[in-house]
């Protein structure tokens, strides 16, 4: 078939041309989740014209240095939305030339599709694999994307011509509809299909086509090493207690798995785990994940996004027809809903930047202040998981910081909603736990040797120190390590 | 009707007898939500015997200091889940005498249900109006008294003959099931009824029947003052100036209002405010909310509890048959459940401690130590509504405190959670705002004169020392208004 009906053929322009529809104060919706699925050609364009300035950049998640970091250099974004993960972009965020507003993915295409707060996408850009009579045939991720077409005054396609044409299929799109008339979502397993396997879009809507041959950059996978071996066992080990006590059943319940290194490493535990039969419903799904389905020991699985290495993007793209009968890519609105998450029973897996001793989490900020990427989808999952676990190694910078400290610098999961943390020093099981059972089991149990100690003598100085014995800190060293951390370097 | 079916009437004992069924460790689920609907003889009689200590309790909510505060005076509590706010129990949980787990209210029955971490209960206890053959007609509380019942290893009834019989019908009670088998909750109006109208339980199952008349402990409300009074007007001008622009219906949608005496006057505040047509999805249903159902303002509601005034109480009491077609009682897993806070779309609005200059809002601790109630559903709104608000005084302890303070002590509601902050000054609108432009906000309309050039000052300094502009803190001053509070009694 042809990537682009009849109709539309008018429509393709170089990158230049369609860029020159975007001016200056715009508010893009942009697609891509996870360094995938985004437009590469329009955002260089952008770039290098710079006629369009102070725009404002909202995407699903993600997305690769050649649109984020590109754009961001160029200076004409202004406020960024979301989730994002780009080194130039976080910089100029923390110097305040970019406001940036880190949000639930979830509330992302939920808030765009109402207009929430008087948000309006003027234009949408999506990176496509096809346009049909009905719509869009996204790439390899589903981001918001279906959410910006839909109130999009515009939309601009990227069409990407290395992506094999049997992804479509692969996709499944279902509209819950705008309060009061929202409907249930009808499903009860990761695989099930409930809507169209397009993203709905009346030609007349598409301003412009750009037809590409540019890859998604590959997201580069440090091998697991010892530390994160470890951390993957105690992570089993746990899943098999659960098991064993007849809280999970022996196929356990869908695994969310979060981005990056550490998450592909953990993920890769399960390989020699013995767990057979295994779903997933998650919002990326990455080298090991794909280890995981052809090796067998994962069945199928939602995601919002694949994100492969160079190797595995050929293995996945080789053999699309295969995937498209174990795979289906969600909108974030789907892949991340609570609705869903706590229907299906989801066991969580992401990672922290650091933990404090009552089990408060920091996803998101280095010593209060400075924005690392964002919450991304872990608070979609962790609230509503009917099992959460947050994993990281005990320290950071070759022991400099601690991840795990008297009180977090910045929270983004509250003791109220997490249960299971793991470093390789073991694990604490925080469920039906007092905030002092909490301090108890994370500084014997999780803290590096070298900071329990320090760990032990807060927490015994708060308890003299406070007015209360439910949650004692010492409010005038409850935030000293990060201080020190500022000054010298080194929490320790 | 009789109250009790003829095959049970041998179960009848006294409250002494019933409490001697309950013996030491056990872990007790006991019915009760916003101090109504609490067994209130069975408390008496094991404070009064003591036999049985180190007891375990569970509640939905809050309950009467004759349950609540009884109990943990004779020593017998040694843990405390989920939401409490007895004044007695408070002081004993801060002294570190009961161990307290503070829980999103969704959370515990979908724990409880699933015996989430191992916890089991030995016993239910439960306060009804009636016994059938098929179950229990719970009082006028649902909390998480079916699950309780599901999983208990006995139930034990209070069985309060005070209760008119026409509140059969007005219970909803709808099993989600377990994951991976749990189902979709087909509600998608707050009046639809999808369940039956009694909690399921095999006769065998009931222990003992007790049978009281002891009314539910009233709760005091104080009449809105001038202060509650300005804040409830910012919240109609909010919510007019919202449907003006098109993105809430003329009717608004759901809305849900938490426990106090500022929620109560803020709901006071819709009497005059020209809206018509409203519902209600809340976890409890206070004095104003049976006002605005009188006057027609409401058309109906959901609520997991009713929590009137005496007077009220003989209002709703008197006229049963006639409220039961307005309201539905269910369960707290299902009046929090996020899938229908989200599909409903509700309007939230609750009331916090603190927030902080970003939006970081705690509704639980005390100076970061002392725990004052709990989350209760706040963090189940707050995270799934398509509107949240926390409305506070901008001062407590007549001025001696901001509520507006540089960092939270404690956080329950992060930055990614919270819309919409209003006090007496004005209203904080931080929909799709940076942490920057939240302070802006935060400190120039929310805050109180009084405090306003320190928070101005606070913010400059952090601009100043932070590493990124971001969301800079000087974390050397981040907490010194908490600590100058306990030092002095004073933030100033």
């Amino acid at each position: 078939m042809s990537r682009i009906p009849t109709g539309l053929q008018s429509r393709i322009m170089s990158a230049e041309q369609a860029a020159a529809l975007i001016t200056s104060g715009m508010t893009l919706g942009m697609s891509g989740f996870t360094l995938v699925g985004y437009p590469k050609a329009i955002p260089g364009a952008l770039a290098a014209s710079g006629h369009a300035k102070n725009l404002t950049l909202c995407t699903g998640a993600s997305v690769g240095d050649d649109m984020d970091g590109v754009m961001a250099r160029a200076g004409i974004i202004s406020r960024r939305y979301s989730y994002q993960s780009n080194k130039s972009t976080r910089t100029l965020i923390n110097e305040g030339s970019i406001g940036y507003i880190d949000m639930h993915l979830s509330h992302v295409p939920a808030f765009v599709n109402r207009q929430m707060g008087g948000i309006h996408i003027d234009a949408a850009v999506i990176e496509c694999a096809a346009i049909t009579e009905n719509g869009l045939i996204p790439a390899a991720s589903m981001g918001a994307s279906d959410a910006f077409v839909r109130v999009a005054d515009k939309v601009i396609v990227e069409l990407n011509e290395t992506i094999p044409l049997d992804i479509i299929g692969m996709h499944d799109v279902f509209e819950i509809g705008l309060p009061p008339n929202a409907k249930p979502i009808p499903i009860v397993h990761p695989l099930d299909r409930v809507g169209l396997n397009y993203i709905p879009c009346p030609p007349e809507k598409i301003a412009a086509i750009v037809v590409t041959q540019l890859k998604d950059k590959s997201p580069a996978f440090t091998e697991p090493n010892e530390i994160s071996r470890v951390i993957g066992g105690h992570i089993i080990d746990f899943l098999k207690s659960e098991v064993s006590a007849g809280r999970l059943p022996q196929n356990l319940l869908p695994l969310q798995s979060g981005v990056g290194s550490v998450a592909n490493a953990v993920l890769q535990a399960f390989a020699d785990s013995g767990f057979r039969g295994l779903t997933m419903y998650t919002e990326t799904f990455q080298d090991s994940a794909l280890d995981l389905l052809d090796q067998g020991v994962v069945l199928g699985a939602t995601t919002c996004a694949v994100s492969f290495s160079e190797a595995a993007q050929e293995r996945f793209y080789g053999n699309l027809a295969a995937y498209r009968e174990k795979l289906v890519l969600r909108s974030q609105e789907l892949s991340n809903n609570p609705e869903l998450i706590r229907r299906l029973g989801l066991v969580s897996m992401n990672t922290p930047i650091e933990v404090d001793i009552y089990g408060n989490v920091n996803s998101t900020h280095v010593a209060g202040s400075a924005v690392m990427n964002g919450i991304g989808g872990s608070g979609d999952f962790t609230r509503n998981a009917s099992l959460n676990i947050f994993a990281t190694e005990s320290v950071g910078k070759k022991g400099a910081i601690s991840c795990i400290v008297p009180m977090a610098s910045h929270v983004d999961h509250t003791e109220h909603d997490t249960q299971i943390i793991v470093t390789e020093q073991g694990v604490a099981d925080l469920r039906w736990k007092t905030p002092l059972e909490r301090a108890e089991l994370l500084i014997e149990n999780c803290s590096h040797p070298d900071y329990r100690p320090m760990l032990r003598s807060y927490l015994e100085q708060a308890k003299k120190t406070a007015k209360s014995q439910h949650t004692p800190h010492d409010l005038s060293q409850a935030l000293s390590w990060h201080q020190r951390f500022l000054e010298t370097g080194s929490m320790k």
